[in-house]
């Protein structure tokens, strides 16, 4: 007998992942959270039916969100995470160095604890003494915290229910606010290929508030279509030529300060998206 | 009631589409070959229970199989393609205006006469008079022609079947005979992420005929872990840089002069199974 873990993707696709072990599952004052162990992509988080987390894959996304924004800062010294109650971002904020303080704020505290316990190798970061976990509306929050981070990372589900807010014009508005001079915003914006309209809107949304936008790409083989987007915002160029030491030192396995670079040439069809 | 047009992927995930309508399906000599209109990649054309070609995403993986090779090569005057029966890789190497005789070695003349039916978006280039079809073994045809092509694209199934032998060392030394001096090799080599046995076997073969191997990346929804990976080998070394105005013209959705530089980059995780 086999056990299937599959995932509706807007109505017209699906992607399953044969399952070994189901290890958790809850419903929490939010979503409902799944916690099981698959053959093809190690042990798996959903939410709400969604795929947000897998032990295999996990390092693009969490890598690629962290490292083009905090390397584009010269001394990234307080940083916002938005979302990412899994920790995967948090993980990757903390290997640098130049990061005093590292601030999470995921609204579900459930999140958290489960990835703690059935994802720790995405959780790791969570432990580090610079890392503050709040479980508020990132948007309050946002509002409440004028002028204090240096980069902000938007790393939400997708544009449904309580995220929605996090996509409009108004919310970068606030996040320009929280930022310091020289501040840089950074969301994951969905996947070009099946989320167009929701690529077009983070970039409308960063363009309304800062002089410059920066879409890349990176590929993401459980999330809708395989290849996912991310939407950076500063009001300075972002650099194309970051540290090649610096880059180094952070152990990655996708990101680089080749890979950073590189992620500036954007084919034709993704950039109509974002002009 | 649903009608689900479905790909069991190694065992262990499947990705569906949903479908519309079943244009056609027919058990051909080599093949099942089913053609299906669906609600997110459009028209679809699966070789027995494998998604091979769709409307939506194929620009991606025919641009980049055939550019970043023929941009490589200053004069690119006989290309040899093997597989590729839906004539999407001849109709992007005919874009070329330096391509004098482009041979399409298909197997299968089903696959070709399918694709001329169904899918004549895809097929456009085999009407093009510079275009030969053969439906013979490109095992046999690349032995049997002795330096008579500047680049030779293998648009391969999977290593299963009749496909194998196109991966193994051999076949890239006659592919090397068959090469004219400053003659370039490119192959699909399946998924970094899913398939890195194969990358690393064609990588092997490659380097075993030839000084240069290059690996490079690209999305692909509908294949395995969305993301693809390409390996291209000659006796000198490819260049990063090529000739801007000429990438231009060939009006391309995915594949640019930028986009070519920027797939020299390549992650760790992926680097390493090259290396």
């Amino acid at each position: 007998m086999e056990l299937w873990l599959e995932e509706l993707q807007l109505g017209n696709m699906r992607f399953g992942l044969r399952a070994d072990t189901v290890l958790h599952r809850e419903v929490s004052r939010f979503q409902e959270i799944l916690v099981v162990d698959t053959y093809a992509f190690g042990r798996v988080m959903m939410l709400d039916g969604t795929f947000q987390v897998t032990e295999k894959d996990e390092f693009v996304y969490h890598e690629m969100l962290a490292h083009f924004p905090l390397m584009s800062h010269e001394s990234p010294k307080d940083v916002l995470v938005i979302g990412g109650g899994d920790g995967g971002t948090i993980r990757e904020v903390v290997k640098h160095p130049e990061v005093e303080r590292a601030v999470l704020c995921e609204i579900d505290p459930r999140v958290t604890a489960v990835a703690r316990e059935y994802l720790p190798s995405v959780a790791a970061g969570l432990s580090d003494p610079r890392v503050e976990v709040l479980h508020e509306d990132g948007i309050k929050l946002v509002q409440d915290h004028e002028g204090a981070f240096d980069v902000i990372l938007i790393d939400s589900t997708d544009p449904v229910g309580p995220a929605v807010g996090l996509y409009s014009p108004e919310f970068y508005a606030a996040c320009k606010r929280a930022l310091r001079p020289g501040g840089i915003v950074c969301a994951q914006s969905e996947s070009p290929f099946v989320n167009g309209d929701v690529v077009r809107r983070v970039a409308q949304s960063v363009k309304a508030n800062f002089s410059a936008c920066q879409l890349y790409l990176a590929p993401l083989p459980t999330y809708p279509s395989g290849f996912w987007s991310f939407t950076a915002g500063a009001d300075h160029e972002l650099p194309q030529d970051v540290d090649k030491a610096r880059a180094e030192r952070l152990a990655t396995r996708y990101y680089t300060a080749e890979m950073h670079k590189a992620a500036f040439a954007l084919p034709p069809f993704a950039k109509a998206l974002v002009e």
